[in-house]
């Protein structure tokens, strides 16, 4: 889509205001995180089924690496909504996440490596799973949250959408050397703009 | 502010942000329309006292018309933020709001009319207003909310900023021709994009 084309016809963006609202509610309504991962896993595979709904702007890979782009932030930072572009060849550091999140490939497909880590802080690899279009994956401290996530297409840009338990680019958490050492990080986001979900007059 | 300055000195909207968390933990904790006025009176007194923390594209006034720009909504739509630019001669039909306001004043002045509607639907003038700069006004059914504002300044844009109980620019709600004839209406939001006030990276 080049620009005139997104200035003449800007992307609905009502599904993912539904999501929105939907996750707040149940956020609302349960505490118990298993069924808070259950429900919101109904809620993103709902969403990333349809590929029709993301600004373009929010899904533009950089060269040199990975992008993570908020979407939504709740008020008081319960809940975070970002999307992630990875260009081919890009992945993340081996990283912890310290909340829980769901993850949900809205375009091309991930690879994702689970480690699990020793009382001693050495890192034990535990498989590596392919996530593809339309599926959706969990992480949690209580469930296991240390990852590396890769682009699984090598010739084109995938995007996911995640969803996690606090305001995620501010969350101070760790990325793992592959000895398991640990360094501190916090990851912001890559835009300083976001999508302005809520002008129902514009599209009903 | 040149698009070069904005660039490489963005504004830091920290300011903002935690005004949004103070109020989404204010509306968390009462249900009681007077005391969430009350204290949200402070907080926006607060805020608007201070004039270093809105971006400037969000300050911009159009040649034709009063503008509106969302600064966020919350994920449930319980309250939105904006910032109303009026250029020099511009103002509001007369109208009303359906839920309660609070309107601070960021930078110049604002002249309010206010209104009452009889059963009959005739409109009583009850009197005019100025609201200064750092000042805080209140609306609500309950206490009255239909008014028209204008820009307090014949030589230069004023801006204010709304806090509302619900996402303002999709309330279906009513403007009124001098004689009380209402007339239906949703204001929708200037802009398509709102700040990400989340980064806490960038701006600690
Ligand atoms: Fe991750
Ligand atoms: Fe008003
Ligand atoms: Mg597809």
């Amino acid at each position: 889509m080049n620009a005139v084309t997104a200035i003449d016809r800007p992307v609905d963006t009502s599904r993912l205001r539904g999501f929105v609202t939907a996750l707040a509610d149940l956020i609302a309504c349960t505490r118990d995180e298993q069924a808070l991962l259950e429900s919101g896993r109904t809620l993103l595979a709902r969403l990333v089924a349809r590929d029709d709904w993301l600004p373009p702007e929010y899904a533009r890979p950089d060269p040199d690496r990975y992008q993570q782009y908020l979407l939504h932030c709740d008020s008081r930072e319960r809940f975070s909504i970002v999307s992630f572009v990875w260009g081919p060849g890009q992945s993340t550091p081996i990283h912890d996440h310290g909340v829980w999140g769901l993850v949900g490939v809205l375009r091309g497909s991930e690879q994702v490596e689970r480690f699990h880590r020793l009382p001693g802080g050495g890192l034990v690899a535990q498989g590596t799973d392919i996530l593809r279009e339309g599926e959706v994956d969990a992480v949690s401290p209580r469930i296991g949250d240390i990852h590396r996530v890769s682009n699984g297409r090598a010739d084109a840009p995938s995007v996911s959408i995640h969803v996690y338990g606090a305001n995620i680019g501010a969350v101070e958490r760790a990325t793992f050397a592959a000895d398991g050492t640990p360094k501190s990080f916090i990851s912001g986001y890559a835009n300083r703009v976001i999508p302005n979900l809520w002008d129902r007059s514009r599209n009903a």
